[in-house]
């Protein structure tokens, strides 16, 4: 036992949370009706662990100079690097590589998991969050693009998103590299610096991405970017494509797109794949204002190899300013053909989309989608006498109470009536049941409302009839309580 | 891009292990109903994260003599060593002491969890699995700890485990010290070894521990363990204590107990305690055959303070050799009164218990309990034709059948029709749709009963009532196509 001086600061390291009730149930409600839907698309789960051979997971992190860092990681008793999972892509081009003979393909599946960042906590911004990512691996139609955007888009209805108030947007990677082909940028690091400057769109709007294609960018705090130093002409070229898709028309965003390669062979084969996408989506159903073909998604992550996509909620809500922001991104995913070929030497098509869950939680709280409210507690049977043969008692009236499939518990603290009255309120106990040694002589027992207590107290008791109906407070024999509890637990539902 | 040459090897480190639909599906089944018995008992979730600081966790592995092995650590930014959880106890008196003020006590929560072991791997023993554990934090009252051993045996009933194939075997750790007391063992390290001598009852029986009470004992393979050096009479003491439950009724195990102390004033204590929880248990229903005052159970950890507890299974399965032995254990836990203080400075009571959901569902699966069968899995449109307006008439087939509630997918892969109904069947499609062009042209569509078609050429086509109202095949318009499949998929259910 450590003495008061020299004891352990109880605390957990920076970015890393504990999970209340009331989280863990929005949570679940929300994974559930993701799961539901890809479920409906023929998608199985696959879970993987938390730990993997670094090697394994690659270098693949979102923005990241350093791609080492970023990751936790520490050494097996053979020496050999493991890490934390940092996404659940990584995980299942290793799981489907590994298993490749034992699976059905195309290989349809979906997960939910946890996944760590070794990155600088921020406001919203965790060491370890929650992911759901649904993926098929083994077939490069353009049908399983087509398929992802239809699920995200779905996933968003389902959890109380409406229409209008989202859109998943598709671009395809083929389609910025053509137009680099056709303006000449065939260096890669200009490429990726051309690349991150698009990324930057909504956040510096079209001004702030010219001026990091062009000579460079200095920000607020006087920092300058270095540009991609791209003449006028360059930049138009891709600024005019970035801009393609403003009236919304997938049809004619892809034709405007075509006219912009020339010979680009690459812009070419990214319009044919776009447009497959777009006529299958069309077929089932969707029109722009669901999936919209938009030249701008570049999508982080260096992996993606075609199309690329990206869920956006469009409502506002607040900023920590408190201006009114669009909410953006909570998902994305894309094509990416290279990941699984890291294991199999060959090409492996593959295609996905990562929710994510956290995020998205927090945007379906903001628009009151997602009961977030705390449940009714148990039932409390209060402790008035500490006598074994009373305790023994109490037990047995919770025992009846929890067999007829009610949440009940006896108050296990050491404190007077008034304390326990405090503590069943605390943990919102619809009743606190209550035998003294009066009731106990007379083998009648008092329950008490609590709920009704609250609003009574709060001015609500207008409503006469309702009071009559529901007595604060109750005395029953012995033998009818749980028949008397199930009742009032009823009436208040 | 690696060349097959350079490619890296996709592998999974070892101890660790991918799970698949039925599995998770199996697990979720599980913990829902264990989740389901946990809040009608009062108790509410509470989730911490995978990583805390080291010394948050302490050194309070079970069974292990270096106990700073065992563990996956790894140094944060600022030189601050974190680890992997080992368990979900010491993180909840980590959360507990952090949010103190704020908590209703006592403090009633439980969580499922994945927790990480650095051991070396074997079978059935992994180094990452998953733990359910309850506590209740803030009470010294014995009936926190009897209603923990309620917990646990309505836990095994509703997980399908009859009355009389599980016991919930309790003790204190005080009784042991009582009995080490009145025999003059009060050296910590030949407590230890004493302590560590019962615990092997299960494996070495009687004679064993009797051997390991004395001069020491030889295994099957010749190593030598030393033993606590006990004269005969003392041997006989504890021994003795050991089987004093063999009639199994609480009250006379109590009884005969209390009669072997003297003046241990600790053991007294603990026979108090014992008998407190026995007349409460005994009061809410619960008899010997579902909890049971043991004297021989010890449970590993060094943190437990009070009472202890163990969840066995006493139905036989056969083990690897083929011989028949008891499941044995599937959980357990006790009072652990000092975790909690490290950070507090002072004693805090505290009771819990854990369930290892993986072993426990292994368990279940031998008893027939757990339903692992795989799902049906989606309805599979075939793919007669990849022109691009083709692919379109099956996709908005997909998504009508989709928008019914229907699990349904369009074959994805390259393949002919011949791979595509073996990929249908190995997805275990209850129908296949097929469309070539002369359907087409007519405006109709073949549905194809998958099961059927098993089921015939497994010959067990002898119903021929059965098979008029579910035919192999079944050609019907493409406006019916969704009232006909709802109709076969239920037909089969």
């Amino acid at each position: 036992m450590a003495s008061k001086d020299d004891k352990l600061k109880a605390r957990l390291p920076r970015g890393l949370a504990d999970r209340t009730a009331a989280d863990i149930r929005a949570t679940e409600r929300m994974v559930t009706s993701i799961r539901t839907v890809c479920e409906r698309y023929g998608f199985e789960p696959l879970e993987t662990p938390m730990i993997e051979y670094t090697d394994a997971l690659g270098k693949f992190l979102p923005d990241q100079d350093r791609p080492n860092e970023g990751v936790f990681s520490f050494q097996d008793d053979d020496e050999q690097w493991l890490s934390l999972r940092y996404d659940l892509t990584a995980p299942l081009a290793r799981h489907f590589a590994e298993n490749y003979e034992q699976l059905a393909k195309p290989f349809r599946s979906y997960r939910a998991g946890w996944v760590f960042r070794n990155e600088k906590p921020g406001p919203g911004r965790f060491r370890q969050f929650m992911q759901f990512d649904a993926d098929t691996v083994g077939t490069s139609s353009p049908a399983a693009d087509a398929e992802m955007c239809m699920m995200a888009a779905d996933t968003m209805e389902a959890l109380g998103i409406p229409r209008g108030d989202y859109v998943i947007k598709v671009n395809s990677r083929k389609i910025l590299d053509g137009v680099m082909q056709a303006i000449g940028v065939t260096d890669e690091g200009k490429k990726l610096t051309v690349l991150r400057a698009i990324d930057k769109l909504d956040r510096l709007g079209i001004d702030g991405v010219q001026q990091l294609l062009g000579a460079g960018r200095e920000d607020e705090s006087g920092d300058f970017t270095k540009g991609a130093e791209l003449g006028p002409a360059e930049i138009e070229s891709i600024v005019g494509t970035l801009v393609t898709s403003s009236k919304g028309d997938n049809k004619e965003t892809i034709a405007s797109l075509a006219l912009r390669f020339g010979d680009a062979a690459n812009g070419e084969e990214g319009v044919k794949e776009l447009e497959a996408l777009a006529e299958l989506v069309a077929a089932a159903g969707y029109d722009e204002s669901r999936i919209r073909i938009d030249p701008s998604v570049v999508r982080g992550l260096e992996y993606y190899t075609g199309a690329v996509f990206e869920a956006e909620l469009l409502f506002e809500i607040p900023n920590e300013k408190g201006q009114k922001v669009i909410f953006g991104s909570v998902g994305g995913g894309g094509r990416y053909d290279g990941l699984v070929g890291r294991f199999r030497g060959e090409d492996t098509p593959a295609t996905g989309f990562s929710i994510g869950v956290s995020r998205l939680q927090a945007a379906l709280t903001a628009l009151g989608k997602l009961d977030s409210s705390e449940k009714t507690g148990p039932v409390v049977v209060l402790v008035m006498d500490k006598e074994i043969e009373r305790l023994g008692d109490y037990q047995r009236m919770v025992a009846d109470l929890r067999d007829a499939g009610i949440a009940a518990e006896m108050y296990l603290g050491q404190s007077g009536m008034k304390a326990q009255m405090k503590y069943a309120d605390r943990r919102r106990a619809p009743v606190a049941i209550i035998q003294g040694t009066v009731e106990k002589a007379e083998g009648v027992v008092q329950i008490k409302d609590l709920d009704l207590g609250k609003k009574l107290s709060e001015g609500l008791d207008d409503n006469a009839a309702w009071r009559q109906e529901r007595p604060g407070q109750l005395e029953v024999p012995e033998k009818d309580l749980v028949a008397a509890v199930l009742k009032m637990v009823e009436a208040r539902q």
